[in-house]
């Protein structure tokens, strides 16, 4: 790891405590860093957010945030994603700002003072819950289409293989993940940051680079809880379900049934609860359970 | 509950799926629903800040976030905290927006556009984490002041009391708590919210309308991680020391350095580990070691 550049996790010293005794040695930690998003239209720069996100996959954490704001929607509109090059700026800082360059005239500076007023206010879309799912529709968001079926046991073997393909990388206890899967359970891209809502944009941000998007027929795996914002970024990805291994919000369950999302939560082994789009699940179950001569749905 | 204002929890239907079988029943969720922040300085209105919450304390939260931002200092600037009373809102979005009127004299326009440029920016305190921790000393943050002595024993009593007196609000498995702790373990009072920073701020805005700010010789409790943005309002709160449940992340430790303030991570029953002010847990742990008659320090 260059001193200059930060990577995922810096090393510390720490002190365990434990039953009276204590002792001091190395720790892995992950980094946290501000990075700082710039729009680059015709020649000129404008800063559009700071996050504070776990250094690895700026890229897509640019993009992806971008797609889901709604300033991105196609592959065309971008003309390069880079670090900051600007040699006033100390080394280290350069990669902490990302220049995502827009092609001609996929912008217009109307959009972006629209955009600077988005994030002023952290959302522009009415005050309560029922005003929140309308703008998203006025927004261009549509129903999720019918389909895959979702089975049960697919479900639950998601959170091993998200853990078995975090362990590469969290040395540290402290990184969310999202996990991308097929229908049937193969793993198709994770990233992991500091913060869930950026874990997920550089999912998102990795699948527009790739030109992977709508992730129709996809499933994603969040650790820890369903919002709001992570069914809304669900919904701008077009997967057909999202699970998270904890507890749903009431918000992330009502928009996950306004737009037909599969929305899961409690994801364990063996079961979960099933807040959302269930025909995509109990389908595959009952099936399943005919084969097996079992009985099905029991309620 | 009202029909009209939304509590802290959401009833719903949802299906248990389990070793092949499936079943419905009423489920129990925390709420999510904007909340908008506005401050009312000379008659006129300047919403602030949108923010994902869950209802309860909405109060504290407005003011705990105000006061955090640099934009409320003293009990004295506040005039009156309430709900929108605009008739030309609908009833239950009345309760997503509080009003913080402003003293007399106590907030000018020039404050404001400045607030607008820090939160448009989320960050105005440049792109890497030093520069991000030089900025605070300007903003005015200064170190934490020496003591209390923090017995070992009575942190690892702290995640029992903070999950008994959540135990009585949080039904969902989905609500972050901050808890606030006298230096020998009393529980001073307990806050939740979907959002950990929200927790942390309705906190802060219960001290701060109680007018116990800084909270000297105190010390938080938040389950999940501890961030950059954590370790900062506990700074701004005044509190010794910070603990969390999980890990924190590079900058979090970065800034309790910074300001001596005592960062403990991973704080279970009987152990912990010390990222920062360690002199206030270690001191305390020599002691106790000394009167018990065992080693102390081994390292």
């Amino acid at each position: 790891m260059s001193l200059m550049r930060p990577g995922p996790t810096t090393r510390t010293l720490a002190w365990e405590v434990e039953g009276g005794r204590t002792r001091s040695g190395e720790d892995t930690l992950a980094t946290e860093e501000p990075l700082e998003i710039r729009l680059v239209v015709a020649g000129s720069r404008y800063p559009v957010a700071v996050t504070m996100r776990t250094p690895g996959a700026d890229f897509e954490l640019a993009v992806g945030f971008l797609f889901n704001e709604g300033v991105l929607a196609t592959r065309e509109q971008l003309r390069r994603v880079s670090y900051c090059v600007d040699k006033a700026i100390d080394e280290q800082q350069r990669y902490n700002i990302v220049n995502v360059e827009m092609a001609d005239g996929s912008a217009n500076l109307a959009d972006l003072v629209h955009l600077e007023r988005h994030f002023s206010m952290t959302s522009a879309c009415g005050v309560c819950g029922k005003a929140t799912l309308e703008a998203l529709h006025t927004r261009g968001y549509s129903a999720v289409p019918r389909g895959p079926e979702l089975e049960p046991d697919v479900l639950t073997s998601l959170p091993a293989k998200l853990r078995e393909a975090q362990a590469l990388f969290d040395r540290t206890g402290g990184l969310h993940a999202a996990g991308l899967f097929s229908a049937d359970g193969e793993v198709v891209a994770v990233r992991e940051d500091v913060g869930r809502h950026n874990a997920m944009d550089k999912l998102v941000g990795w699948a527009f680079l790739n030109e992977k998007l709508p992730l129709a027929d996809h499933v994603l795996l969040v650790s820890g809880r369903s919002s709001f914002e992570l069914v809304q970024k669900s919904l701008s990805a077009g997967v057909a379900a999202l699970c998270s291994v904890s507890a749903p919000s009431s918000l992330a369950v009502d928009l996950a049934r306004e737009f037909g999302l599969t929305l899961v939560g409690f994801l364990r082994e063996g079961k979960f609860k099933l807040y959302s789009g269930e025909e995509r699940v109990l389908s595959a179950s009952a099936r399943a359970s005919r084969k097996a001569g079992t009985s099905g749905a029991t309620a």
